[in-house]
């Protein structure tokens, strides 16, 4: 007999934005996406306020597979009161951070096999004296994890991206990258697409920071002084490591059959490729946690709250990726 | 009795890259391409060294509209000698320059309607002593235009973009960008998609430098300082521009249906999105220039030359864009 595997937790994110929807939608469309059983975590009335589908309210997470044919699984966090779409409160952001924190314990505890979070707003988080950056890093020290070693990868259909660097301005990134920053992530990379995406050796592309990857360090010195050191130190190790590339012509399609990933030095050097490509479906993993945490790559969306027009695609792409890694993680 | 046109001048580019090949496979397909009357400028043996068709040289151009449906029209420059595919030396960055001097000078005096520019080497160009950054500041020299005022367009099928800063390090392009830079710039390019390309009223995209265009400052100043007073004063002369836009949120198809031009700070940021999207038959524009001149998105190619395995579509777009830019002129 085989034990059941656990559910995936999923936190509702913000009860304001369009996280109760599209999570209501996921349940709809589980059959037609082959999700795994999932759990919601938050606030059944919030989702009840955008969705006539049945709902089942669980004291614990075991009950979930067995329900989850006929209603949406749902473990009530406290109770925020009313809260209506596109209309965030502070009620909704104690609510946000109460899923968060106890879909993390959940998963970290193997109760849930992996950790989805619904999108939430950092600042309504930081009116209720939330200080980390992000959810990423909360989850990483939850587990554990110095925020430096969960690494952030967007994840489409067609393109894996990995940003260096993320949320500082651009002037900034080039005292920002150094040789160890590079090497870390991309040895975290390497590991997790092993181990959690079955890739038995990843191809890992680097990509410059300067026009051309640099033209040898004619239109900068980053990639002669920083990259180059990082790529040899890399393949050193036996890692398939290219670059770096110029990062105007390594995103077509012949270009993207050739790595696994894309490390990028900066944001949009990451995330124009992948939204251009996947704006629909892209999933944010983080890697290199104790567990496996995806998200939809999108924000709360307050202005189409409640509307029924949020495309719950991403939504549905980030349960499906979660529930792939677990069950990679449970046969290793 | 109607004129008939002048035809399009295409300079041949170095003869050991891919540009003969180009442009013999651009007139064989040119009636299903629907490619107006072309002359080729350059050398008629590196030519004959790569494709079997016919080729008819010509004393002037007044007559390439004449042979054009039977033989590939050129206008021989000082011979080369011999050159090999693949194999780039002295005499064909020559050849490359004086094709390229006469081709603009033609289209200069009107005996061609336009410029097409093939793919030369910037490093051979240099060892015969060229002091142009590119060929893109040699011919708006030629023109009587400062190189300031000749601004870049990359276009694709589906998108167009400017870089407003192009072969610099990434950490210069903070300091270059100003708010002048990015006014001269926008109203050159409004200026010529209405002459050029036949948009009325065109609709200009200005992106942020910073991720998620800065955050209201707090993830960089530029938005603030820089970009936000451009698109007032944009605006104040009544062109219709939206922006700072954040990025990576500006390429995907529903974002590129809100504007016809997107005006981006640095090298990478508008050709990330337009070589991911149209790597084969992505074509540069110069604006602003009293001539027409596109040039097929790619370089030389050395390492395929003569091999029978380059795309021809982005020449075949660079032609067909440069005929139709030159038809609305002379309609106008």
């Amino acid at each position: 007999m085989t034990a059941v595997p656990a559910p995936l937790a999923v936190s509702i994110g913000d009860p304001a934005g369009i996280g109760p929807e599209v999570i209501a939608a996921a349940w709809e469309r589980r059959v037609e996406a082959g999700l795994p059983p999932f759990l919601a975590i938050g606030d059944a009335r919030s989702i009840r306020a955008v969705w006539n589908g049945p709902t089942a309210v669980l004291s614990d997470p075991a009950s979930a597979a067995t329900v989850f044919n006929e209603a949406l699984p749902l473990i009530q966090v406290d109770d925020p009161g009313e809260i209506v779409p596109g209309e965030p409160n502070l009620a909704g952001a104690r609510c946000a951070l109460d899923s968060l924190e106890l879909a993390a314990g959940l998963t970290r505890q193997g109760m849930a096999s992996a950790l989805v979070t619904g999108p939430v707003s950092k600042a309504q988080l930081f009116a209720i004296g939330f200080t980390y950056p992000g959810q990423t890093e909360f989850v990483a020290e939850r587990c554990g994890i110095a925020p430096a070693n969960a690494v952030m990868m967007l994840a489409g259909p067609s393109l894996r991206t990995i940003p260096l660097t993320v949320h500082v301005p651009l002037a900034d990134v080039p005292r920002l990258l150094t040789t160890e920053l590079i090497v870390n992530r991309a040895r975290i990379a390497a590991r997790a697409l092993t181990r959690d995406f079955g890739i038995e050796q990843p191809r890992l592309a680097i990509a410059g920071l300067n026009p051309h990857a640099g033209e040898q360090g004619t239109l900068g010195r980053e990639e002669v002084e920083i990259i180059r050191p990082a790529i040899e130190a890399l393949r050193a190790e036996g890692l398939d490591v290219i670059g770096p590339l110029p990062a105007d012509t390594m995103f077509h399609p012949p270009a993207r059959a050739r790595y696994d990933v894309a490390l990028c030095m900066y944001h949009d050097q990451a995330l124009i490729p992948l939204k251009a490509l996947h704006f629909d479906d892209g999933v944010n993993v983080t890697l290199g946690l104790p567990i496996v945490r995806t998200s939809p790559d999108h924000g709360t969306a307050f202005d189409i709250a409640g509307k029924g027009v949020a495309a719950a695609s991403a939504m549905i792409a980030a349960i499906r990726m979660a529930g792939e890694c677990a069950a990679r993680r449970a046969a290793s």
